[in-house]
């Protein structure tokens, strides 16, 4: 009689991620149409098609669905966010590539969608969602000095002010976006608040790349 | 044998309307701390300290709450609104003040931070929420062209895309930092925002009204 191994065989770890990920899939979809608590384990299933044995055998609970929705949005983020970083663009194009970044993946992605519903809605099942807009006020801090010592930004900038200032009024361009037009018009919304953003941070020597940086988020790197 | 009154008496009629207000006012503070899906009858009847046959004689649902909810803020929002358009300052001073006017009512009343987490839930219950962010956009349009030919905006500034970018990045600025910090640095981020923002709209021979027009956002009128 063989012992039982301590880890499932390959073929089984993948089977699980496969089922795993396709629950996350079908989550990010129930959430977004219904949000968290019109949500049933139970619909989650349904849509996974899945039995609720396997949806308990993955997520005990329906907030760790929901966090696991969140992460998933994180990583999907994180990951072209460093997609972006790796064009090795100067700082302040590196801003504008990973904000246009975010909004394609939240137009393509049912999970970035959700996780923003979710994210709003997150006092209802008490997770910190704090993370995520953290990271992203750190890294544009980051990127906003270093487009100030390019000369790209103001000398007299408050950089961190900056980078806040980004991602509250890119969050609410693109929520107000959706209730408004379901995000059909989010690329022009945006697109006419960095018009109206960059003239007021752009260095004074620097205000002829206002129109090039607006048209690098429109229509993305030309080479 | 007299006949029942077609109308109750004033009397009963003021102890409906408080109730209702009341209903209201308790409903606002269990949907702003649990959101709609979690928010209970019960529990607004328990916050209200009604019956819940009470409830029911106002409120022949929770959608019905949510909207009640929802209208409240907004009637809100307008009568703050209309009050600063009465105090007869130009246009753009009036939109720096309506959104100074907002804040002040966003940190006062639960009525209004229930109204807006209800609204971005709001597909949930199946109500159509464009309206008051609609309503906002056409007014701040209407200021927008008005100070732009006060002199106040460029000239070359699309007005309209103007008034949308004011409400999307006002609502995300300050939804970020109720995320972040429960809305204790909201003036703070929306004072950056206006500092960033105004540079790139006001008239180029107005510049210096950039940092009026910031404390005045910050402080109110001196006057």
């Amino acid at each position: 009689m063989s012992s039982a191994p301590l880890t499932p065989p390959p073929r089984q770890q993948e089977r699980a991620r496969s089922t795993r990920a396709a629950i996350i899939r079908a989550a990010a979809g129930v959430f977004e149409d219904h949000g968290y608590g019109n949500t049933s384990l139970a619909a989650v299933a349904a849509a996974a098609q899945v039995t609720k044995g396997a949806l308990y055998f993955h997520f005990a609970s329906k907030d760790a669905l929901a966090v696991a929705v969140i992460e998933e949005q994180h990583a999907i983020a994180s990951a072209d966010g460093a997609r972006v970083q790796a064009l090795g663009r100067p700082a302040l194009e590196t801003m504008v590539l990973v904000c246009r970044g975010f909004t394609l993946q939240l137009i393509e992605h049912s999970v970035m969608r959700a996780g923003i519903r979710l994210t709003f809605e997150a006092s209802a099942f008490g997770h910190d969602v704090r993370g995520p807009y953290l990271d992203w006020a750190v890294r544009f801090g980051e990127l906003s000095r270093t487009a100030q010592q390019d000369g790209d930004l103001r000398p007299d900038l408050d950089a961190d002010a900056f980078a806040r200032v980004v991602v509250g009024s890119y969050t609410g361009v693109q929520m107000v976006s959706n209730i408004l037009t379901g995000r059909a018009d989010v690329i022009e919304r945006l697109a006419d608040l960095w018009t109206m953003l960059l003239p007021g941070v752009v260095g004074a020597d620097r205000q002829e790349r206002v129109p090039q940086l607006v048209a690098l988020f429109r229509d993305g790197p030309s080479d």
